[in-house]
């Protein structure tokens, strides 16, 4: 028996068991693993110690050390969210719809749990605790496999997780994290039929397709993060030159931020002189067409690969448009379908960019940077999807649920 | 540019159009493609003939005939589920959850078209009507590749539906039928990222094997629908003979038809001879334990491969079980988790099987028959999903939409 099938089968019969659990019991884990956690606080900061200096000396890029470093405030902050999420309302057994047939017939779709998550993800060892948390809560078992730099740390997590497991009396195998670090593991993951019920890869865009070419069970992924805002020519200019400097510079590395500006260009000389002040004094470097060049001075001119790249930088492609069509035309062929802003005043404007701009988060008056599951009040986050089956942008616990219909008669045949 | 590239991008066009085209005009698309139909009936069946003709030389079995075969009545059938389907309320643009935040934000999960469905199906032509009016009632744009047999019947169906669409002033391109017969062509269809939104294959389980393997794409399907009835120690005996016998034999070769009987020890010498009289009748062949034999006289010795069996046949498997925990074990290791039922009176009993049998729909004191859209009350059904995500049981109109979360603010930035 292979390690996924092993690893799975227990699982199954994990979420068997989870799938009837009361929402007390869930809710008693979660504390038992916080207390777990805050408890194992020194020997989590001992084993992540091992995991940071074995990645210094790989030369792991700075911004990976520091999502890769534990404190004891980061897991004070895990603690947190996992009570956070006992507060929530339970997502099983929620009856979604229900109704009677002409016959009699009563037809009730109930809220169930999917049954088994296998979550991939990178170097931030609190994802193990966060992900462990939504899963239990929404009463899936999972199967976590972290980045192999965080291994250390992860195990000395996934230790609290089973003692707290454990001490409220559900099965350790609920929470089972993947201890081996080769990636030949992966594929056989996102083809674990029968085992496994969803696969949500998290990380770099070659990572997730890798798993999607593999994979014959069902995948939820978003592969990148290119947002748009376009100020309209009927926009408040405050609003958008607040939000349009906002939504690329509150937080560069992200996949909610700001990565292409589009202006109206009857609006462009009221805004874009005043944006590009505010980029110049956070050294954001801009990328124009020809057309917003005059407004924005140390730009330099945009490259055709600027449009739909994904920075993650303090770099922004700038573009002038003549209207909201041509507007509409640019995020439809360059935005990732993640998040896309407008801002304006215009209720048609509004309307037609929310009609026709198909992307999974649409903002009006609002930054790009609120398309997280903590914003919109899921209490937390799974991941973010830019799929369109199952779910559609930051994916909270009812997320990880599925429905059985429950049809209920007196005797009733077909005639 | 492939075949499938050349449709999907065409398709994918006509999908803008029909995100935003109103309820009113997709109904006049509807009952448009109705009248034409009505009005082409003399060249259907002509069509249709030579389908016949030709796959009679290649001795297709009867059912499948039957199933190619178009008559007056079930072009008349088609045009009646047409108009049922102008009937029913538009999903799209439907308000699933809508909310405040409490820093002002509003965020609004709303129903949205998926974009570009394909569907994979066999000899029955009427689905080409079907799976059409479904994809345009929920704003999407679909690619049909039917049966190779039924190619000249599905042309002149779609003949029809384009004179309706144009007629009504909705892009041809919303509905486009594969009209080569290469096999080839579905795993192109299976991987068209970008293009293809969701790929429903109906058929053979060798059929949708095959799509799943290939595919890069979501897909739903069924593979096979082994269901199973338990008659409780608690279940009113003349109810249990009742559904016990109407399950098998009101409708052989379908998906929702009862393939197992469990029958609890204690209630089995009253039902199981009068349901072996009435299966006798009706020349159902049992396959049963040694522990039902002495009840069913004329029944078989069960071969290990008769339980998890999907007959589609006047066969049927009967087994006696000790408690009811016997029959949901049963049921988890051999269920298709399509459909499963208890009959019983006593409530703990419903209660545990509804909550502990995994299956899309759990009936109690009901036929495993009435799993089908139609029955649901959804109107009309683009298959029976025993996946998990997404949809599961029978999927309608709703099934095929998506939504887009829309968030509205007033200047908002993350502080």
């Amino acid at each position: 028996m292979s390690i996924v099938q092993n690893m799975g089968t227990r699982a199954r019969t994990a979420a068997r068991q989870l799938a009837t659990t009361s929402g007390a019991q869930k809710n008693l884990a979660l504390n038992k693993i916080a207390e777990a956690l805050l408890a194992g606080t020194p020997s989590l900061l001992a084993e992540n110690a091992w995991d940071v200096e074995a990645a210094k000396k790989e030369h792991l890029p700075p911004a990976m050390l520091a999502r890769l470093t534990l404190t004891e405030a980061k897991i004070q902050q895990m603690a947190n969210g996992l009570k956070e999420i006992t507060l929530q309302r339970d997502p099983v057994g929620e009856t979604i719809e229900a109704y009677d047939r002409p016959n009699g017939l009563r037809i009730e779709k109930r809220r169930v749990p999917l049954g088994v998550v296998a979550i991939i993800f990178e170097s931030r060892p609190n994802v193990t605790a966060d992900a462990a948390a939504i899963c239990l809560k929404s009463g899936n078992a999972c199967i976590l496999r972290g980045g192999k730099e965080a291994l250390r740390s992860n195990l000395a997590i996934a230790k609290c997780i089973h003692e707290g497991l454990v001490a409220a009396g559900i099965s350790a195998d609920a929470v089972q994290l993947v201890e081996t670090t080769d990636r030949a593991i992966i594929p056989e993951l996102a083809t674990a039929e029968g085992l496994i019920d969803l696969i949500i890869p998290r990380g770099g865009e070659g990572l997730i397709r890798s798993v999607v070419e593999a994979a014959t069970i069902p995948v939820i992924k978003h592969y990148k993060g290119v947002c748009h805002v376009y100020i309209d020519k009927a926009a408040d200019p405050d609003i958008a030159v607040k939000i349009a400097v906002s939504a690329k510079t509150d937080g560069v590395g992200v996949c909610n931020t700001e990565e292409c500006l589009l202006v109206h260009k009857e609006i462009a000389p009221k805004v874009l002189p005043r944006i590009a002040e505010a980029f110049r004094d956070k050294n954001v470097e801009m990328r124009a067409d020809p057309f917003s060049l005059g407004f924005l001075q140390t730009a330099k001119i945009a490259k055709d690969t600027d449009w739909g790249n994904e920075f993650l930088d303090y770099i922004i492609a700038i573009k002038q448009v003549a209207t909201i069509d041509e507007a509409i035309a640019h995020i439809t062929k360059y935005s990732s379908q993640h998040t896309d802003a407008i801002i304006t005043n215009d209720l048609s404007a509004a309307r037609k960019f929310t009609a026709e701009v198909d992307s999974s988060s649409v903002m009006i008056n609002a930054s790009t940077r609120f398309a997280d599951g903590g914003e919109y009040g899921l209490g937390a986050e799974i991941g973010i999807s830019t799929d369109k089956l199952h779910s559609r942008g930051p994916m909270g616990a009812a997320d990880l649920t599925t429905y059985k219909y429950i049809v209920t008669g007196t005797g009733h045949i077909r005639v």
